[in-house]
């Protein structure tokens, strides 16, 4: 399946000529934005500094009508011929971060997440805290560590205890996992798009360190997300309707025309050893965005309750996006309930938490209506 | 007393002319960076983008060389005559954002406010966490609604709910404190300067979110520091040795030489009605920095021990500063006792938490060896 069908057009930043240039993603090229703003392509929508800035931090800033009017443009000049110098070919591109991130916010929007993890975390207790089903729960990333795919990922060292030691010692962990994420980044008030975030956990360092003030050096170490971002008016096809929600929220997160987003996702798991061997990646992981019980513009609303304002280049994750059955748990603490029920790959060998050399590919990709198209990959290798 | 003199030298951003300038105080005036850059005073120091920036970001990424470079150019310069166009008198000026803060991190650094808050949020049980004197415990707040001393501060509103009541209500915070902290700005890995901080904060909201993953939108819409930042290099007077640490720390927390400041600390309130009738701010706490219980260098060092890239203008901020007596809590919540004990003012008014119209002003200043000196203020005045 093509990703970057003529209805996507999603935006990211790449090396040329010994600078960055962002790009919209179209079939197997890069339609070179910056090129063709100095081409005078865009003179009439938006200043120059905008499209020819090395990420899309200044767009952002334009708000929903430039951004509208920039798609409109890019979309009519790739329904004509264009001259090929506007091009290059994705696959040998070299990626950049697409956003110079500003403030992170990492939620915990999905019910099977939050349960699942009460359960492994806090066992014998209830798995949902009370505050959980009356607003979105959340906290703020490392916006400073948040690298694009394909960077390679250092095993964190850090403090862990065991229950029974006396005291914590400090070591690379030895439980290094995965949380699938679909995020937002912002225009100010507004949501520009969307892409794959990966929020890389070390769940021995997370436990030990985690109360009473959240998750720290656990999580801080990196966050991968995809290059492409997504458009959301290159999502309104895959609009449904949210989950209901029992209760009832607060009257300032019941949101008119709210919408779910039915995006199927899947994480790949590629060992050192099946990479040598030249086997594919495995799928371990198989959900959808729509399983997430608090919407995207109830996450805004959230955050802005408060009178916080929303800078261009925020991101917003939706927390690990885990569907009802085992198989489409978004985390490997999830999928292998803490390391007590590993998962078998293809080659025979077997995974509780991430080993050296082990690549996790996030992808998404939504069909419906006729309308097919995907946000690419994230992905990151685990180095010692 | 005067809190910049010529051992002081701290760094700040001021309006000038219609554009914002980077100038050192010096007694009652502002020496002005921007235009002595200009005029070639630090030709031969820094490229003249450093200095000639907005804030002090390019110049935290010069690291300590050119940072000690730049201090002593200062330094010499008023120790001569200087051109009176090269200053402006601070009492009229407008100061700015020193830093445009990348990621901001807040520490729990102090035992006391620690042992406080747990008495007070987890009544009944251990009130130190099993983790705490094994770590700097921290989480990463909201870089962006950090403002400068000066800026109104807007009571927030949101969720809470009264541990008896059925469902959570809505609506302004009645329970708006402040926390007295000390805060450092770094460039990449090396401490560069002090601020003080007031991490404002909404009880209500705080204790109905917190759980599992720590404090949100009870902090993140607003924290307010103090517009001058003090060199590392300028409290060299003031470095005591720390608080002996029992249990020793994990090796990567032992640090040589490490030190503790000796900065005295005072939070002053006046009420709406203390203003009216011309009456100046009460002092309602006094604490000094030297009280807290995980060094700064202790806390650079836990952020990295993950492999975290630190980045110039990175803020670590202490955690509130409380001190074994009553008197010397950094924080109303401790001072009232959650608001069993309201403060009495000089008016005869009382005080639970913050009311609108208060204004709050933390002050910090040693006194040590001969050498006096002081941070300037941090203030935020609230409106409803």
């Amino acid at each position: 399946m093509n990703d970057f069908p003529i209805e996507n057009l999603p935006y990211g930043a790449f090396s040329r000529d010994g600078s960055v240039h962002l790009g919209v993603a179209f079939d197997e090229r890069i339609f070179d934005l910056h090129a063709a703003s100095r081409s005078g392509a865009f003179h009439d929508v938006c200043e120059p500094g905008v499209l020819e800035a090395e990420n899309l931090n200044p767009l952002l800033a334009q708000g929903p009508h430039v951004w509208a009017a920039v798609r409109a443009r890019v979309r009519s000049m790739l329904g004509a011929p264009v001259d090929a110098e506007l091009f290059v070919e994705r696959a040998a591109a070299s990626m950049r971060m697409p956003v110079a991130v500003a403030d992170y916010v990492d939620f915990y929007s999905s019910e099977q997440h939050a349960r699942n993890l009460g359960k492994i975390f806090r066992p014998g207790s209830e798995p949902l805290l009370p505050n959980w089903k009356w607003m979105p729960i959340g906290y703020h990333g490392r916006s400073g560590t948040i690298v694009v795919s394909g960077t390679p990922i250092r095993r964190p060292s850090g403090q862990r205890k065991a229950p029974d030691a006396e005291r914590p010692d400090f070591g690379p962990s030895t439980m290094l996992d995965i949380e699938l994420e679909l995020g937002f980044v912002t225009g100010d008030d507004a949501i520009f798009g969307l892409v794959l975030v990966n929020d890389w956990s070390a769940r021995d360092i997370q436990a030990w360190e985690y109360q009473p003030l959240g998750p720290f050096l656990g999580k801080s170490f990196a966050t991968t997300i995809s290059p492409w971002v997504v458009p959301l008016d290159a999502l309104a096809a895959f609009r449904v309707r949210p989950a209901p929600q029992d209760p009832v929220p607060p009257s300032y997160l019941q949101i008119e025309d709210d919408f779910a987003l039915d995006v199927a996702l899947d994480v790949r798991l590629q060992s050192e050893e099946m990479r040598v061997a030249g086997m594919a990646p495995a799928v371990i992981s198989q959900t959808n965005a729509r399983n997430v019980y608090w919407t995207m513009r109830q996450q805004l609303a959230h955050v802005r309750s408060n009178g916080t304002r929303i800078r261009a280049g925020d991101l917003f994750a939706s927390g690990t996006i885990s569907g009802s059955e085992p198989t489409s748990y978004g985390s490997l603490i999830e999928l292998t309930w803490r390391g007590t029920k590993p998962i078998r790959l293809p080659n025979g060998e077997s995974r509780a938490f991430l080993e050296d050399g082990d690549e996790v590919t996030l992808t998404g990709r939504c069909d419906r209506n006729g309308v097919r198209l995907g946000f690419g990959c994230c992905s990151g290798r685990i180095e010692p």
